[in-house]
């Protein structure tokens, strides 16, 4: 039996478990440096910068989707699902889809006019189940990452009056 | 002169037609849906959605930035830049590289760690420009959109016990 609940504050731990699984799967293990006390700190602290839904398959946690506020310029406020995931050995029971249709009505709930996220390229088995749920693919954009000392470098950048 | 400033409630009018310039540059205009009268309830309200720092050249405006907070799993906060715009008779002055600084100003003061964005595939000029900062292109990830008929079926999906 499929449970879907919101997680709260007794939940980094797994959280944090699954989303180092899930990077796993991703093949980008070497990319994850946030910790347990992060996700405590961020998720269920005085602002919280994300929500999460933990999917249950007999009581014991079989995937999560973590998400939070997007706003379009161009279609209004929406939802950012910067992670869904079933564990590889529960798969093909509808939970990853179960996971999203929660999202779904988060949405729906507050006024929210869609969901974005990103999927690797290579994972064709999510790319056919969103396309079969009417989703589309924003392929003319890239997404530009400043991170490190390329943003350290530029907040130093101050050529003129600034008020 | 260039001056940049935080924007405020009664900045929604010139936000909204800055918008629509730009979605005119990136030859989008059909897919603006968003109103003066959204900008000033979704930024301006009690729950802001998003934040804008506005660039005026002696005076007048000449471009903007539209951000929020996003928070990735792997490397925690950040900010997501959704919109960088300035005026193309006003571009060659460094006013794109001085919203963005400020950008990454506002993420240093709150301890996020990266400014996430878009870009379109066909903007050299503007890759060009992300490229010297020193930012990365996250190719190898499509980014997905459920919106509209496809959303709203989805929201009627209830498999199994929801708890």
């Amino acid at each position: 039996m499929l449970t879907i609940r919101a997680a709260n504050v007794g939940d980094a731990a797994v959280i944090s478990k699954l989303i180092s699984e899930l990077a796993e799967y991703e093949k980008q293990s070497e990319q994850v440096r946030t910790t347990e006390a992060d996700i405590l700190r961020d998720g269920f602290g005085e602002h919280p910068e994300f929500r999460v839904l933990i999917a249950e398959w007999h009581g014991v946690p079989a995937g999560f989707a973590l998400f939070f506020s997007y706003y379009s310029t161009w279609r209004g406020a929406g939802l950012y699902l910067e992670d869904l995931f079933v564990r590889p050995e529960l798969r093909k029971r509808g939970i990853g889809k179960a996971l999203l249709a929660e999202v779904a009505r988060a949405a729906e709930q507050e006024k929210r006019v869609f969901i974005r996220w990103a999927v690797l390229n290579w994972n064709q088995s999510a790319i056919a189940m969103y396309r079969t749920l009417g989703a589309g693919f924003l392929d003319e954009w890239r997404t530009v990452l400043l991170a490190g000392e390329g943003l350290k470098k530029l907040t130093g950048y101050l050529p003129i009056t600034v008020v």
